[in-house]
């Protein structure tokens, strides 16, 4: 069987990790990245390099993209990368993204034949490289079908939602809210252990041994008790951005969201005082300003 | 050897099977309970019923109690328990109560030469059947020691919070706030996802077998799908109680928690719309009347 | 002197008797409505009316616009618009919309060398009719001061927030953030006062005679007392609108307002059950169904 | 007529001036307070100064009591003060407490045939001495009748919340609720306007001339825009206090109130960061502080 080629598209520190897996099935690639030079290693093993993101489309063929946010994906899903891929093209598009953007992006390629297949992803740069993602899909049936052994490479799981295009997108945001909490749950309690004089490390420590022993709290957990919000895996800028993003879709599809507003606030504050940069946890940071805590 | 004989006062949900599991252990059981008819299958089973709570503990001896509240803490934490414990005697207190409650309690036992320790235990009926509840203990080290067989017999691990006579009491409280966190955020998020055409219990299921697979998001997740309040584990009115402690000691010791003011909040409405004997998950059906969803 | 004419577009609840007044205070004028027949009683009175936004427009005139939203807003703020308007023209935009907006639009005006000029207003249909609107203004100083006599006729006092072009919206926008609040203040209140027998009516009557006896309280306070949401001066659903047009602004100036995410959430909730018709005081059922107390 | 003598206790900051006004009405005093030197100057005005609060009463006689909190209130609302009012005897409590205090002291001077009214008051210190507090009763009608000329000597009006023991002190915490969210609310929107370039002193200068020219806004908006919080009128620490018997009576009578539960909040961070004995209005800091803005 002639090996496939698949076109990818945003080489991130998410993107760089599952072109290489897909590379590593089998794929032979065609990439673009916006800085070109995150591309020299793929393309040492082989991956054609392309100056402009409709050229990693063939007739017919798949794209993967991941990019950091809507405006980035819009640029990239232009009218023409539509109508490179044309009918029977798919594009997998696995960023974090609102839901309207995929129905946005479905329509425009459904113009030129294609199909836009909303596959977003859950896990950290680690789990890409690992090939331990848990991917997210919603939209026509045999689109996810064809999709299948590129989901294989990439991930551990494919969970489906159905045949609403932008149902994905709404998964992959509440879970995004839902491990976020998770910190601010986990910074709330620790600021009242600390204030009563129990070290976090004792408090946090029992609770991922026992009620929770899973992967959020154990890894968010070690996070919090050690507050170095320095060493970043995701930067809290685009934490917030994702957590508007689920507030944004909260307001419009009329479902009110205490908690998340609250997660909102955290970020909005963390970064007026400086910590864009700063990890995503560091969204704990700030029960410990409000308790008077050094953390 | 001759076999050690137990105190033991509180005979509801929990201390029942907590109870059964120190007779099986081989312990000799005196036991008190409001109402004597709950202790039947102990005194079948050996155990010598009272009529007093003082009259459960033996000079030198070991008393263990669990009730519902503070107020029912302090009635049977008397002074006249704590003389018949008299020098030497040990009160294990596995009561959810406020960390000044312990310390009241501490201190009128200390007038008779007694030790009065927290230990208060994670677990719903089901665990202290099991022998798996979680015991969090603080205090003396030397009451810590003489307990250690006690609690063998109980749960499936103590975790030690240094000598603080309150501290253990503050564990149980932030444990439980996080693990009602835990359900508001489970809660929001399946609004999130139902007001966009995806049934909770699609997002629920992925969560809970991905990214959150420990027993507190599996177990409540369960129920949040299932929305069966009537079936009740521990009622709603109890979890308002245990939430306002929570907040109590928050605000003493200034630990501004404001999930924490969120959990409660939703709790007062359940019980402002009668669910006062609801499980205490019914938290979660407050997101959903937010949103104008039928659970 | 000749009489001046001036465009105006937006024959809403505001704009007819703004538009009236400008009429009265002897401006010609030109006027342009979506639907036209909004238009009859100026146009009996003299006005010109047309079909195009950009028709209302002379060289070098000026033009006033008051519309519904950001977005109909940027429909008729053309560049058709502003090259009709030409050098020294002068745009009165009186519209409630974001900063980031008008900063937009004003650029665009600058291009054909005519000036964007925010001017939103505070008061409701009644008090433009009765001239009393109170007028926010910010841009460059010459076009305020070519601004006078326009708000002279408009309303009881102009508020000058300096020369950045979208800080007269920042304001509008906080100033209904503050009245907002205030609405839920004395619900929030009302509940409490009822859930221990104390009729709403005996409590905000006393609070709105006394601490709080000025037009905001006395007006809201009085809805809230009547609980008639059927009355509609403005709909729950543009007030959702208002609310989120801060809320974005908050976010990008990174002000947490945890308060107005309250707000927002309470209209997000309303409009779930229904009420996006109802009158923007109908926020205040949201503490009253909480609390189980029909209003 | 023989001149009337009234028992006082309470001389802070709001006892000593309403003191010396039922003095200069004309009463006859007998008053106590903890530190007695506070007590010089009504003494050289011929008051009679007394060691032990039970002596101001005389049987049959009239009690006014105005002390910091539930506990003190408690501490000299004895049987032995019930005891000394006797049959006939009224003990006018005009203290910020709980209506469940009132009623259990209700119940205390009832045993002795005394009638004990809560009669709590809005004012600072200022509107005290200027006979301008507003003042809040509920009560049996014979009780609230005989008052009136105490009343009279100390207000400038009397709002009569019907027969139940607490209603006053559900309206007084309700009040105060009611402006502590106008403090909220002017501090978020003035954190609004100045991350967006505009000093507060305009905005709430705008707001406090128009929309909220009331005495609450006039007087808190000067303060939010000076953020002199050391100039101590009423200090943060007993606003806590406050708030929090506001939010013990919202959570027992099933009202929940999510911007009280945030005020809350505000109070335990501004004492975490050691501002207890700043001015109450210190809550706009808050707002400041998450928004990296220095006030």
């Amino acid at each position: 069987m002639p090996q496939q080629t698949i076109g990818f598209i945003g080489l991130g520190n998410m993107g760089r990790p599952m072109a290489a897996n897909l590379q590593a099935a089998g794929f032979a690639l065609r990439v673009y990245n916006r800085t070109r030079d995150k591309a020299r290693e793929l393309e040492q093993k082989g991956a054609t390099v392309v100056d402009n993101p409709r050229d990693v489309a063939e007739s017919g063929g798949i794209v993967v993209s991941i990019v950091a946010d809507d405006r980035a994906l819009e640029a990239i899903a232009t009218d023409e990368l539509a109508k490179a891929l044309g009918p029977g093209g798919l594009h997998l598009s696995m960023s974090t993204v609102l839901p309207t953007t995929s129905a946005k992006l479905a329509e425009r390629h459904a113009k030129f034949g294609a199909t836009f297949l909303a596959a977003p992803v859950f896990g950290r740069p680690e789990a890409a490289e690992a090939r331990k993602l848990w991917i997210c899909v919603s939209g026509p049936a045999d689109a996810k079908e064809r999709a299948e052994s590129v989901f294989d490479a990439l991930g551990q799981g494919v969970f489906d939602f159905g045949d609403g295009v932008g149902a994905a997108n709404v998964v992959k945001l509440a879970g995004n809210f839902l491990l976020t909490a998770a910190i601010e749950g986990m910074a709330e309690a620790s600021a009242l252990a600390e204030k009563n004089g129990i070290p976090r490390e004792k408090f946090l420590g029992m609770m991922i041994q026992t009620l929770f022993n899973c992967p959020i709290y154990q890894n968010y957990g070690k996070r919090v008790i050690a507050a170095d919000w320095d060493k970043v895996g995701f930067p809290a800028r685009l934490a917030l951005k994702d957590m508007r993003l689920a507030q944004q879709t909260a307001a419009e599809s009329r479902a009110p969201m205490p908690v998340l507003d609250l997660l909102v606030g955290r970020y909005v504050s963390a970064l007026a005082k400086g910590r864009d940069e700063s990890d995503a946890s560091v969204l704990a940071q700030g029960a410990a300003d409000d308790a008077g805590l050094k953390w």
